[in-house]
């Protein structure tokens, strides 16, 4: 029988391209809040017997992952179920106790989720202490990696692009990025001048006067970071930087910060839904799909 | 070592009540949601091999459930971790499978639940299809009765009270409630005037005009059979009356739609914080807790 995917509410149009590419049945779920806050899903075709993906990302959790955990249970006796969180996979972040009386919640999410999916899909998890999704999820995952498609983008949008790395930290990921679309990157050194002072330049700024900056990162969720980028850069005589996002978490009114100072354009993966969204990830994260599928 | 009693945000009251009343140390607990929407729980005390009561009302649940769920985990190795509901339980509506495809939440929310907690005490749950707890919890639970609470304070604030039922369903109730309190009750009665009419009447009516009108239901959601009621009450002759929800859980603008049907006074117990909050219901769920805390 043919698996079906189901969406959870604003993942319609990733559910709909995964179907296309992947031939599976886009089944019509239904989400809805009770006036008392409690959550209702059905889903409306039969789904006994059948295989079910579920696409949902996981920015701001907390409401999504109860009734995003009630598909499986709703599709009675599915096959197998999966989570494709298309997307942004949350509680990555919390990945040790840094004070007593603390939850790892990395790792008690991971758990529950692997309790409820058979397997997992996302796309560039915030792995950081934690080097492998499997030592948080006890189920078969994929990583999709977003390098591919943002180094498409950069490629064919940006005139004379250089790409930039605020920090050490970043340098691997943005090297990544720069040699898959085969453009220069350079990232930014920090130099302490006192107690309190960092002086931060651009490495043999006048070679890039001409480029065009493109700030990558993997989340972007209160901008702070690309903030004060876009800020150097300017200071050090560059042009309006390109600022790309993987995952476009944007809380509170980061987005609106980031156009503030400065940025020329801002444009994110379509992993989670935002008006900067300009990179289409479908594809790859159908390919992810596919490996777990068979 | 002394229990500690944690209380999620909201449920501080209730928590110190029942610190004080059981003797429990109350302990500093920090709950707060970074910009991107993840919930990071602390306790600061030495929590290691003691028992912990985590006081948490459930009411609009999905944003409460998964910070709620960190707490076990929080309190390392704890010797157990009961959940107090004091308190409203969430998904007890959805006890069976009304159509196809959909999700039965009251088993899938309590082995979730049952999972993570080793206790459960909550206030008057709603039992309809299912009659007891165990049924979708597999942890030993205590149910509190609000009956007690309700029938002394309408006996002690309520001049020459009426008991109201709303329907038939309601009877068992609201007659529970009257018995306590020593006060009458009468049951609406409806009659069907063809397809769509239907009458609603009070029987006996002459003999009521001088009494004040209690009407008391467990969960006050969208208010509809409230709102309904006090109409019929009004149009009848009666005094304007008193409205009692154990749960007030008030969706949108169910609390003012109450009040502008002509309701005298709103009251609710303290399970859920409310402005109506007046009936206090600690002392009976510290007997809860004591009884499942030996």
């Amino acid at each position: 029988m043919t698996p079906m995917v189901i969406a959870m509410p604003g993942n319609e149009q990733l559910a709909d391209e995964l179907a296309s590419l992947l031939s599976l049945e886009r089944v019509t779920a239904l989400v809805r809040r009770f006036p008392d806050g409690e959550s209702h899903v059905r889903v409306e075709q039969a789904v006994a017997g059948r295989q079910a993906f579920i696409v949902c990302t996981l920015d701001r959790p907390d409401d999504k992952l109860v009734p995003c955990s009630c598909w499986p249970v709703a599709c009675v006796s599915p096959v197998r179920t999966a989570l494709v969180c298309g997307a942004y996979l949350a509680y990555m972040r919390q990945d040790r106790r840094f004070q007593p009386g603390e939850t790892i919640s990395a790792q008690h999410v991971g758990a529950w989720i692997s309790g409820q999916f058979d397997w997992l899909v996302t796309v560039d998890p915030h792995l950081h202490r934690i080097v492998d999704l499997s030592e948080v999820y006890s189920i078969p995952s994929r990583v999709v990696h977003a390098a591919d498609g943002v180094a498409r983008w950069v490629q064919s949008q940006v005139r004379q692009p250089l790409l930039i790395g605020p920090d050490e930290e970043s340098a691997q990921w943005v090297e990544d990025v720069a040699h898959r679309a085969s453009v220069p990157s350079v990232v930014l050194t920090k130099t302490r001048r006192g107690d309190r002072e960092v002086e931060v330049s651009v490495p043999d700024v006048q070679r890039w006067r001409t480029h065009t900056p493109v700030l990558v990162d993997d989340i972007v969720s209160t901008a702070r970071t690309m903030v004060e980028t876009v800020g150097h850069l300017r200071r050090a005589g560059l042009a309006a930087p390109v600022c790309v996002a993987v995952h476009a978490v944007f809380a509170d009114n980061a987005y609106q910060d980031l156009q503030a100072a400065g940025a020329a354009s801002i444009v994110s993966c379509d992993t989670i839904r935002h008006p900067s969204n300009r990179i289409a990830l479908a594809a790859d994260i159908a390919n992810g799909v596919r490996e777990l599928m068979s």
